[in-house]
């Protein structure tokens, strides 16, 4: 999601034109994950940002055009280090222990409060709603379903059940996030198998 | 949701201390659901439904102390009306009926929008949070509760799937929802079906 910087000689957080200085660009975003952990959706400002980075507003906007897209910058770069993908060959067991590790990264990581602030943003304006669904999504689900195509491929469930199985997978776990229950893990074997499951009568 | 007005006589859009004129109060909903359809939640504040309805912003923090709970009232006094709960003893056609009803009820009217209001103020605010949470879901799920719960009374499916398959129907409402997709209707009786599946291999 994030342009990799070029790396060119700076010592100042000032912009360099279209490319990013890479100095600024680390400074930005560590503000930028402070403030949304320290401060939540309803405090976090692009301005509170890039005093806290000594940026100017202008660079931030060029990089991150809506808040939405700083968000999604938070949550990609630490995403990957700390999600790990199981691959046991049991449906069941992978979906368990990936979301369980999701719900873990999303409780403990600025991540969370970056996921749930880019969901309100949606709320509110079309281009973060666009962000979201057509940048964000297809990116953060191909996880969960790869899972379900190889299950599909094994003969477990039928191909033409995953995309409705990752809607349901996305929409409980975003459900648990938005209000506030991801303690709640007990849950998640006992909806994971109903997601796992074959439908009978079809 | 609402507390039932007090019928008192009374002219002027004034507050009339701890009890509630109808008619600022239907004034304040009127405005505060014609804000949010023609603004949505990045546009809605207490400042403009308040020059809008001519009442008191002390008035409406009074009687809605938050965003959330004008959200909420906004929902409450149109849900009834349009979203009929199906009883034909039929579970997936019972959801499927239910969850088209809903999406419509969400799609045309402004409750749609407060609901998504209501949830990306729930990520900013503890007091949201809780509103959403502790009093709008309970009140909200109980239709789909009440299905899942006389399909187990029939053997259709166990007792202690229940509170699962309300999840996942929450969560997949709320997600076609939040990412704009309550058009995407073709969808609905697969996943219906998914939910109303009893699980095998438990």
């Amino acid at each position: 999601m994030i342009t990799k910087p070029t790396p060119v000689p700076a010592k100042k957080r000032t912009s360099i034109g279209s490319r990013r200085n890479p100095e600024t660009e680390t400074a930005v975003l560590a503000a930028a994950r402070d403030l949304i952990s320290e401060r939540g959706y309803a405090g976090f400002s692009v301005d509170e940002v890039a005093r806290r980075a000594g940026a100017g507003k202008t660079t931030i906007y060029r990089w991150y055009p809506t808040k939405a897209d700083l968000f999604i910058a938070i949550y990609t770069t630490e995403r990957s280090t700390f999600v790990p993908v199981p691959e046991n060959g049991n449906l069941i067991d992978e979906l368990e222990q990936y979301t369980t590790s999701l719900w873990h990264f999303w409780a403990s990581h600025p991540a969370g409060a970056a996921l749930r602030g880019l969901i309100a943003e949606a709320q509110g304006t079309p281009e973060a709603l666009s962000a979201l669904r057509d940048r964000f999504l297809p990116d953060r689900t191909a996880d969960v379903r790869r899972m379900l195509s190889s299950a599909a491929a094994r003969g477990e469930l039928r191909a033409d059940e995953v995309d409705a199985k990752v809607a349901l997978w996305v929409g409980f776990s975003w459900y648990k996030l938005l209000v506030g229950e991801l303690h709640d893990e007990d849950v998640i074997r006992s909806v994971m198998m109903q997601i796992a499951e074959v439908r009978r009568n079809s």
